[in-house]
């Protein structure tokens, strides 16, 4: 059930709503709202390895259970759905969730962007780049690290707006220090349809928020398309090991109901919420996710739903987390064919992921050896694809735009190999005798302005000719770059109808929280 | 044919030569000599897309053909052997290479090391890594760029034989820059065999010194063991495109002749040595390689042979060389297919490679992007695996050790899912009840020192704690330790015997070079 681009073209007629109203004279390249890989994924793991996971899966499902707490609803509903409810802790027999998931979860989908131009496809060969989320703290090289402000916020959204490597606006950039948390999503949730025209990340923080996020999509797309559409895309972590606490669980039904998509991610340190093991932590991976969906599916069969995959380890010498380390790229590689094989879309959180503090070596390092091995192992869903420092304590200015260079290059890399006779490349051949030079062929000339990927920050100089520039490394030359493309940044248009309508709501939500009614 | 550790342990007890005297109380495991791969490489070309290459390269082998020029025994040879030798252009006929190398070319073999159990296998699911080489320059953070001096060299080596990550010892580190070039040769092969007991890389900048390699090599393992076993191994470049010259092939000829491991390597820059389009550069990079190889196989067959694959892009802003392109990891992963496919072990001169003059983040993304994509590939040898930079006129101390990590974890990464009882957790993850902690698991504790990878560099402090420290950068951090390693090296023990032969030879080559006499 892959959509064509034909299929999403199609849906950007769309009745009703205030969008309706809005004029859409872009003409963007379809292609660049997400990636499309030309080649099968990278698999390391043989049939019965995988086999044995599952099998392990289903058997801490069915003989340990998992908690679903304080939410007498959803333990009402798995029992009728007929698992094993015992106080808060559930249990499935074998095979059960993952029937329950085969039956209605679909294995792709679109998720529409305020630009229909930019709504992306997540799942089959489809990758979707967003930006690190959540940090308390922001970094750039000229005022280190602080915690981070909604001036913050907006100038990284205002960034991560212009970076042709991202597809999707990912919501929470950072944490807006700066305002109440009751408010927060009041702010980044219209801050995504103003600053941005990428596809959204809703609130999962509380039933209220996620009933919030709802009305505002509902404003922005209008109330049929949201019933008819994913708009937007929200994230529930379970509480690993093997918890499903009752904030998620809300935002869960919310998101089900409103048919909207939403990702069951694990968040796993081998070590520490689950076992050294990494064929353990993926069983663990796998039957928290799968009890997490198979709920998603029982609330509204056909529910767009992705496993989301979040593996890493506890480094031995500091007991923090460590990433880029080869576990958690191994458990990346694993779990992505085992999304695949539930036949749901793989949502992967680990990006450009780094422990460093700073845009320096160790950051690149390990944010380069992630994403690459993400990218191969099919995700469909890339959470922190730029941006990412101190083990995700950080949004770093530079540290976006050099990812974004990896970004773009992972796009190039998934065309795969151009066999077409420009590809071949057999008349130049024939034309330059043994010992020639190709920069003058006429092929050369022909292709060589569109032919070669071209990074923005990746200096090619001599070593001169760099000393003489004054000798910038690769972070001084980002912190350029990225006031650069704030200072050149223009706000995408949105109908004034709408936002006046979005200012409207917000104003009235807020009143409404501070009168401390929600 | 792919020989067994056994065979590898067996061969360590060899009759005759000097190398028999000296006592070997070492008992190190033999599987850190080199990496081992417990999964199928990654691959990412159709079977048509590959096809085509290939019928490509033979249409240029059999069309265009092969310049061998200034050498009029190869091309007697090549005209014996029934190829179609027009002055110095030789033409092959469709498959003709093919065959030849396909009849005698060993599918993997091993490089010996002085201490045997250093001794590595190259090919099949085998991958060694070597560091940098080549360079005129050397890098530190203290010094800056400079030119190198045999003093540099000897502590890269130093530096090179205590890192855990590297398997070879890779001959020129950098440049003799304080030698004449016809001397140099006499330090750097000798320094091999003294510094380090790793496997070695021979001199092939002249047929002489080729020659006079293979008496060092005899010197210290042996007349007979080196008759009858790989102990240099040699790299001849074509001269792209489709050349190959007077120097290379004296130096090949040499090698075929004592049965010494050579990988002929084409050096592409796609734009410059070859076609923009990489199904192009595939093609031509596939037939430079075969002329060269079957030329190997015709002087001896079954003389170890790899297909040495470099294949990088021009940056369209400065024209220089690019690398991690994603153009150049494309090259590397489709052209080790073509290898084995022609089945012969692939050497991909592609490892931490970088444009970048510093250990920067640019640095460590364009390495671990390519070193990444080359171990993917599957390739056996790998060329450049620690320090390389400035397009590899430097090789750098601090990007040695930082390089270093990522061949370490690509180590760790080999070894695939660990699917036993252990790795599987079971036992954890019943002991452990929904919303525990692994941390204080018997399993933990039991698996937790040896279960996961250590890197030397990467910090994973706290932000406070790193900042207290210094708020030292990962190249800062990798400066203290190259000075540790350097001052806590030791040489591995030599028989005076062998170092007294070494030191005769050298000055009687020395004094014959002085004289004229070559």
């Amino acid at each position: 059930m892959e959509p064509t681009e034909g299929q999403i073209t199609a849906r950007r007629t769309r009745g009703g709503g205030h969008a309706a109203r809005i004029a859409r004279p872009r003409a963007r390249a379809m292609r660049a709202a997400f990636i499309e890989r030309a080649f099968e994924p990278f698999r390391m793991a043989s049939e019965e390895s995988l086999a044995l996971i599952e099998r392990n899966a289903d058997t801490i499902l069915a003989e340990i259970g998992m908690e679903f707490r304080g939410d007498e609803e959803v333990l009402a509903i798995l029992r009728d759905a007929g698992a094993d409810v015992k106080g808060e802790r559930v249990r499935f027999e074998r095979g059960m969730c993952r029937r329950i998931i085969q039956a209605s979860a679909p294995r792709s989908f679109i998720q529409h962007a305020r630009d229909p131009a930019k709504s992306v496809r997540i799942g089959g060969n489809a990758c979707v780049l967003a930006p690190a989320g959540g940090a308390p703290f922001v970094h750039d090289l000229d005022r280190g690290r602080r915690y981070a402000t909604t001036r913050d916020f907006h100038d990284l959204m205002k960034l991560s707006h212009r970076l042709d490597g991202l597809h999707h606006a990912d919501g929470l950039l950072v944490e807006l220090m700066d305002l109440p948390i009751p408010e927060r999503h009041l702010e980044y949730v219209p801050a995504q349809f103003r600053l941005t025209d990428r596809p959204i990340i809703g609130a999962t923080t509380s039933g209220t928020r996620a009933e919030d996020t709802m009305a505002m999509a509902r404003i922005v797309f209008g109330d049929d398309f949201v019933a008819r559409n994913s708009v937007v895309y929200g994230g529930v972590n379970t509480n690993s090991p093997l918890v499903l606490d009752a904030t998620m669980m809300d935002s869960l039904k919310v998101y089900a109901r409103a048919g909207q998509a939403v990702v069951v991610s694990p968040y796993i340190l081998a070590g520490a919420m689950g076992p050294v093991g990494i064929a353990g932590a993926l069983a663990q991976q796998l039957a928290e996710a799968m009890a997490g969906l198979a709920l998603v599916q029982i609330i509204r069969p056909g529910t767009p739903c992705t496993m989301g995959v979040f593996i890493g380890t506890i480094a031995m010498a500091t007991g923090a987390p460590a990433f880029g380390t080869p576990e958690s790229l191994l458990g990346i590689t694993v779990a992505s064919e085992l999304a695949r094989r539930l036949g749901v879309p793989v949502n992967c959180a680990g990006g450009a992921v780094t422990a460093s503090k700073i845009p320096d070596a160790q950051a690149a390092y390990e944010s380069a050896l992630t994403l690459h091995a993400t990218f191969l192992a099919g995700a469909n869903m890339v959470w922190h694809a730029a941006g990412w420092l101190d083990g995700g304590l950080a949004t770093g200015f530079e540290k976006m735009v050099l990812d974004n260079d990896l970004c773009t290059a992972l796009a190039t890399f998934a065309r795969g190999l151009d066999v077409s006779e420009e590809g071949q490349a057999l008349d130049a051949l024939r034309e330059i005798e043994p010992g020639g030079h190709f920069l003058g062929t006429a092929h050369t000339r022909h292709t060589f302005e569109t032919a070669l990927w071209r990074p923005a920050l990746w200096d090619t100089k001599t070593f001169e000719q760099w000393s003489e520039e004054g000798a910038r490394d690769a972070a001084v030359r980002a912190n350029a770059r990225w006031k650069e493309l704030l200072r050149t940044y223009e706000p995408p248009p949105l109908d004034p109808a709408i936002d006046e309508a979005l200012v409207e709501f917000i104003a009235k939500r807020c009143a409404a929280i501070r009168a401390g009614a929600a």
